[in-house]
């Protein structure tokens, strides 16, 4: 019988990418065996979808609650021990409190709640526990960010004095410009999305990259949000001034108006010794900038990266790994967690880093609705 | 029960990378369940590999020969589909042989096979089944490799008339200059690796990739190889002049003495009417030149890409994949013709491509023996 | 005799490397004869200086009110016809007015006065007068830039909805956080440099940038300036928000504790059909970006290149032109209109371009000692 | 009086690039005065040109061998001190001969001569002068490739063991395809330009750059060249491999039939301790490998440049200079060397790589007419 860990997974059916995402990260380290879930709300489909890829389907419930129930019949031994929550965004919060309640390990996606209240009562469940909980801030788990993260807590740029985050993309542009086509986009409805488009989808992802890369806390932002029509209720790009401390800026720019744009995300952090930085879309090398030295562009799989970093590498250099390979690492970490095995702490964000995002989100917005004033978060 | 493909591993144990790349891409669309194999030429190692990685040990079996027997006991229903042989150069003919002899399909690493006489062998017995074959030129998974090929067929750089390949690396350097490192290393021991190291290693791959991409067949090679040391008798830098036809000319470039390298593997290919460029350490642009536009440059997953190409893609744009999803393509080409399903040839790498990249190591050999003159492949 | 342009300098002596940048440019294009000037305040540094740079010496005079004396002596067929003034900061505005006054073109170095009142009156004088003025922003002189100019002007990315322009340096770096270096460093003494470092000197580069290659005005800022340290006085980074109009919006990102960062100056712009985005140290790359064409990659030279643009580029594609043939095309435009031969009104920034950069100085720091708060420009 | 260096050119009139070239690099370093030349063979054009240009007229002569006779009746302190050769290429021997058995100082474009044996003639005539001769191999003056140059010789790399260069343009490909034009260019003219077009316009460059940079010497080539047609008698792509020693080769590799590429002249040098490359296109880079180190990527302008690097830059890192400034540099070593003033032999190309040129064209062009056999050069 296998040893693998056994997962649950909701949502990510029919043609899901994220669900792809999550399959195929799982199985990357030979760590999890997907035992069931329920893929779609429809049963058929749900057993369809288990079909197609190739599970057995005693174990593809009809809706949520009685995968929990059925669940907890089966010994501890064959119960699922992750379940990890690709719905909707509006259940992520009902489903992963559940969850923990009922005392499964939870691997959420992001945004973790649709508001900050949520987010702390999810904490507050999971303070209780002894669950392991995982926030799918997937760029996070780049061999080359790892290393930034290091060599920043390590001194190599100093004093950190300045930060730049950007996030581009540039899909919504067709349907903004089209009355009808923003009317009809979930994404622009308050109702399905929360109170945040641009902010809530990318600018969270930013935001949880510098305070995991450089270990500092936002403590002030104000911010510029850009609606484009008066009818439109959801923001579609935005720039947030960030205050960490008097003298220690920094900003996050993002949009979903920058037309051309794929999924530009970039992040620099300079500190009075030198600078780092790196993209999303070629993620294999980080630049570090000082001032007598050469350029250094690091990449992946060599001796000089740390440990973290190394863990998170499957081949030798020269062979690029990609977004796959970074959830991939965030699985593996969150399987030593739940197998008790020593980890980094840096392997997978946690529910710290959903609840700042969270109230990163609605102080956001607060600070554009007063008139682009600062707030604190 | 289980609809995926019953797939078996040959070899692939320990820390063996090649190990994970396979095992990866076989998980990626859904559609293998590793069932069993031989992992390990020592049987404990073997189960305690199987455990580790969470499968069932009922089928790891204690040589290749008696993984046959059983196998073959066993009812079509249950029996592994297809097996891959990741073991050492000199057992894949043996042991691609004697599963096709048996009826099974084979994922076979590259090189295929120790001599061409051996190629020749397989491909007539492959001839006589019904078998599915592919050998694991990983890079032709790449789907900017795919829109490559496809862009040259459908004419959008003309008539090809000239052809660049290289292969770069560095990694033999500080074995090539210390006396005894450079006789303790297997890969420059021809009992253990064949005629050649540098060509048979990577020069397979831009050989294999050049005809992939293009269509076309190398007819005649010119090839100067370096040795370094003249107590050294593998080949670990060579330069191979192509001709295609009297007037369209080509070269292969390849090292593993260009210190510094990682995997630096390019194409050029020039036609009448434009040029294509890639490079696998950044796989996902693809360079279109022309005369008289911009550079333009491709990214995966855009409409604007051919269907072998979008097939490749999980994600969208901006998503970077590597070379396990490469592989993963691969793999998942392979699941479609062992279904019986409808493929594209392209999709993965065939007997042809392991018997012609066998010809061609021999031919390059010869020609460098012969004193550098032209001989015919 | 010679018919080139008579050209006198103020300033530009010694080692000044602003100096070598102006006298290369007006040599670039056979149009100018560098006749004289003041060079240097010290009479014999003046005269040695001349001699070095191999120009007779009859015209090199002690100080500027001689020169204006003794030229005015001259016919007009000899006088200086262009004089460019390359001294400090504080002497643009006594020296540029002077010469106006008594019938002198001029070509200024920016920033052109040290406060916006000074730029009015400098603007009134030249407006009754039929001189011939230019401001040199050196960076709008590229071809590429040129090419972004007319693109956006003929629709090619649509209506303009988004901008964001980078000016990231890291030399200050040092200084600041040294107080006995930054007590005595001119550019952070406010009698010095006049109100602001950071945006004085590079984010006006920005400004100007962005108003020329879009054709459109700022209307209002809000700045967050950094000055590190509460006994330093000037900004030496600052992040500025613009408004277009009210769904129009963009931003200016500078800096000088950016460490590590040579002359990092990128600009992009974003509209209802595609994106440009340009990078100064790397000049001769336009990149185009749209939601359905693969991205495309202007160079200086081609055929599909504007007019404006191919007139700044000396030789065929793939012979890469720098900073000095930018300021070169800029020396061409000024003999142009000295000559009175046709130009483009894109091929020098004008007074208008300085007036509008000291008001930007100005309104930014307001806004910045507001608390953050909106100001119309 | 002026004490620039009095300039004469001969050649490079009326819409000529290459006297764009010369004209700007000579005015660059303050160090030349044009006085006059032959830019035309018709004497009304040659005035006008002289006129466009703002030069005097007076020493503007009607032919070459008026030159040297009117020129030789003036004082030596009003004799053109320097003559810059930027005639076609058949002229480039009997032009240069005669200036140097009249005293004159040389400066000639590239090839030098027509053959290997005006060539040695010219050397002879020069061994037994006091004159200064140079050829202008432009890509020499780049200030990346003279830190090249110099971090070779002081060991960065250790023994060079592998060497590669790329020239590759694609300018030919229309010309080559269409029957009249191919018969109608000068280029493919043997008459017109010697016995290679390919191997002598950039084969040559890429020669001189390796023994440039690594100061070795080539000892044996074997080449392949493409004629397209077989009525076309001019090479216009081809491969030439190179030994230095038994065990250190290389390979240049040049085309211009490489459709859509402009002017990609890439050079890579191995050592056993690194490897070096860099690019003509983005010249301001210097990639420095090493098997343990992050990649360094080194620009221009910074103190950890050699001396003779530093020497080369006018501005500050971050401020891109071009191939003007490239050829700027090679005037100013000239410059000095008229001067009897320090100045390093790296700073600009000699008789002797003119003679090793030549030699190259035709060792390479026997080595394929011989059947792709090893010539020594």
């Amino acid at each position: 019988m296998s040893n693998k860990i056994r997962l649950g997974i909701l949502g990510g059916g029919g043609d899901s990418l994220i669900g792809v995402l999550h399959r195929v990260a799982s199985s990357m380290y030979d760590s999890y065996q997907l035992v069931g879930g329920v893929f779609n709300p429809d049963l058929d489909q749900n057993i369809g979808f288990a079909e197609k890829i190739g599970i057995p389907t005693d174990r593809v419930y009809k809706d949520f609650d009685t995968l929990i129930e059925e669940e907890l019949k089966l010994p501890e031994t064959e119960r699922m021990q992750v379940v990890s929550v690709l719905t909707p965004n509006f259940l992520h919060f009902p489903m992963a409190k559940k969850l923990l309640e009922n005392g499964f390990n939870v691997i959420c996606e992001k945004p973790m709640t649709t508001t900050y209240e949520e987010a702390r009562i999810l904490k507050d469940i999971l303070d209780r526990s002894n669950a392991i909980f995982a926030v799918t801030y997937t760029y996070t788990g780049y061999p080359m960010i790892r290393q930034m993260k290091e060599m920043i807590a390590s001194g190599a740029i100093g004093t950190v004095q300045k930060i730049d985050a950007q996030y581009y993309q540039g899909w919504i542009n067709p349907i903004i410009h089209d009355g009808e086509k923003r009317a009809a986009t979930w994404r622009l409805d308050p109702e399905k999305s929360g109170i945040s488009c641009c902010i809530g989808d990318i600018g969270t992802h930013a935001f949880d990259m510098i305070e995991y890369v450089t270990g500092m806390e936002v403590k002030e932002v104000l911010a510029d949000l850009n609606y484009v029509y008066s009818d439109n209720k959801m923001d579609v790009d935005g720039t947030v001034l960030l205050r960490f401390s008097e003298f220690v800026k920094g900003l996050i720019r993002t949009s979903q108006i920058a037309t051309g744009e794929e999924n530009n995300f970039t992040v620099s952090i300079y500190g009075d010794k030198g600078g780092l930085k790196w993209e999303q879309e070629n993620p294999n090398y980080l630049y570090h900038l000082t001032e007598t030295e050469p350029l250094k562009v690091l990449k992946p799989g060599h001796a000089y990266n740390s440990e973290l970093s190394l863990d998170g590498s499957k081949l030798p250099p020269g062979h690029p790994e990609g977004i796959f390979d970074s959830m991939g690492n965030i699985y593996k970490g969150v399987a030593r967690a739940i197998r008790k095995e020593k980890y980094h702490p840096g392997e997978f964000p946690t529910m710290n880093d959903g609840v700042r995002g969270m109230n990163f989100i609605e102080r956001v917005v607060e600070s554009h609705q007063k008139g682009n004033t600062w707030v604190k978060v």
